[in-house]
């Protein structure tokens, strides 16, 4: 889910204050949410500590779980193991490598994940950065920060601002990379 | 489930009072039903809006409850979701890019849908556009609003007019396009 | 689970008395089998009517319970909702159309059909004719009658008649062609 | 599962007697353990009397279930039934056509077979051999029937004898040919 | 999940006592844990001698059950079966052949494993060695080996050691090759 877009548009991520507006108010809280986040000692990048550090600047209302596994194809497991601890949702980090057998590799774990999701009920937002994507080292690097960031801004609003990625729905958002915003024409 | 057809037929899609001898009068349902609409902010096109349009067009009998998530591969969760709010069947609307690594994630989406259908027993209805579908924008557009308003239709006949849908069995339907219609000679 | 074989042999379907010898007597059935026929508006022949004017051809002792689908990928939610009516047996019929993109499109509708099979323990023949497989409308035609009748027959058999089955172990059964019959030399 | 080796070795399947230092003693056995057979009609050849006839050279103890199906994408289905009708392991038996199709076909089967083994937690010992694995029809005939045997003995042993099948972890066995044996180094 | 890293690092296996800062003291365990180990007949090199002798250099507070069957497909079953007996973790040992079948074979093996893991929630580790990845038999021997030993202290660490994989998050760990280590620039 990230291609060069046609046009740049504004970042998603950002201050907590710019986004208040929309969050519902911690207080109302029923409970404290559990996020799980699980990745992985494969991945060339420390997504989880941006994942956490971007979920801490989104809001409150939350604790967070973390839990590193070897690679993509352990996480389906792991987001298991979150689930069973109580967590309400969880962010799966990882990354993928440049040969054919990543990409089946990537396949299964996306099986194991859409396996979970159906048994358990809850979302499990995967987030997974193909080393191909960038053309050197620190671009990559940055493709791993942006996409995790805007992916943990997606986890924050599916518990707690639904209103807010409904308002983004159909409107061409690609995390970790610029938006490639609607069709033409078809926004006033 | 598009391409482009032979030859041009009628279009499924239209005024209510068109099709009101096929309904069945909403004044027998026993309960209201609820339609659950899954989208994605993805998607460069709004296409919750218009099957909700499109659903009203075609009958009464029916709640909405609408839901966003992220791309293709959340939607199986957010069915999911919608079927533990007490939805009798699931649209799930989302758009599928042009590289091969987007094919792969239509796949474990398709996947996931599947895995939720198994277990939950009832529809997910699944309405996919391919961005490299239409020529331009405009036509992507229009490809995406006929879409997704033919698979109204069907959801709204799979659960009010199922005399409506086993009519047009065998006869070469194509959402989005012009019809394939029945194989020459088959049909008297 | 079709392709030209070497050999043209003898048809399996065909008038219900040729095989009376093998069918189980109706009479002795505890309780009427139902049948469920799941078919879809995307194909372009109507294997529905091919199927139930078949199955009627082999013998009595069942009910058919018909649903309509808009494409393949809902066959296995149909299915399922066949079950949940009561079906012992269901026959999924479809058309699988030429692009790569429908190639994916079957594998995912496999997929259902395998998950609702392994979770509910009952069989769900399924019968897909590809759009590519004939040469012209008219062969393609006659193609989807008789791949449709020849599992018509398969279903009974497996409810009703397990030895005619058996009876056909490894002998190279081909559904809408004319069948591989056996390897050289492994039949007296 | 089955490719040319570098070596030819002394094959697994043979004599009963020479094969009874590793059996478990039937009359220790609790009860009789069944084994289920699944076949197709499909196959050109008979797959199921090679099995049946290998595991009862192996030893006693067990009862075999046979079930025929029309293909490879039945086998699921098959096998569970045979789960539900008492089978502690069955041997699902199927051959692969030469086509593009016929390899989704094989990769569908596979799905179910892995979905039934994840519900019922008992083994499918699937045994698949492709059209074009052999150069012509007696070749392929043998195939067949020394690839199911072999498998006959994994199965038996799985069930009777697992100190047997242990003692041949990491020997580079393979069903059908002549085994690949261990790296050149790695054994005593 | 290997391939040749741009860099060279210090091996993750190795003598006890140099982990021995990170473990968990074997006394504080509640219960003694059971680990899992599945391999295979076809593998050419003893998988899973070297899995336990790895284990038993990691630490205390386990005991070993050991499971063999034929193929990669077997694996799944397997481990749900060891876990079935009881047990916390499984290492499923395998390999996997040259051949586009054999790649087949994975995807459906993956398959297998991920439903098992989905549905009862504990860690399969899956070792999978391709035949074509190192460019003789000694080489592959090694790369067994390796592979094999690193993944057996991923499952000692997820097991006993959860903060020693935590500090592996993110750093590029390649098991059986040199770690490709984190991208340049993103660790102090």
């Amino acid at each position: 889910m990230a291609r060069a877009p046609a046009t740049t548009r504004r970042r998603r991520t950002g201050s907590r204050s710019a986004r208040r507006g929309l969050a519902a108010p911690a207080s109302k809280a029923k409970r404290l949410k559990r996020i799980g986040i699980v990745d992985t000692s494969f991945s060339r990048y420390d997504m989880a500590s941006a994942a956490i550090d971007e979920l801490r600047k989104q809001g409150e209302g939350f604790a967070v779980e973390r839990y590193t596994v070897p690679g993509i194809k352990d996480l389906a497991a792991g987001a298991r193991i979150l689930f069973d601890r109580g967590c309400d949702l969880v962010m799966a980090l990882g990354m993928v490598g440049r040969q054919p057998v990543d990409k089946d590799c990537a396949l299964a774990a996306d099986f194991g994940l859409q396996a979970v999701q159906a048994r358990v009920g809850k979302h499990i937002l995967g987030v997974m950065v193909h080393e191909e994507e960038a053309k050197d080292e620190a671009e990559l690097a940055g493709l791993f920060d942006r996409r995790t960031r805007e992916h943990a801004v997606n986890a924050y609003d599916l518990l707690f601002r639904p209103a807010a990625i409904r308002a983004r729905a159909g409107t061409g958002q690609r995390e970790g990379f610029a938006d490639a915003g609607p069709l033409q024409g078809t926004r006033p």
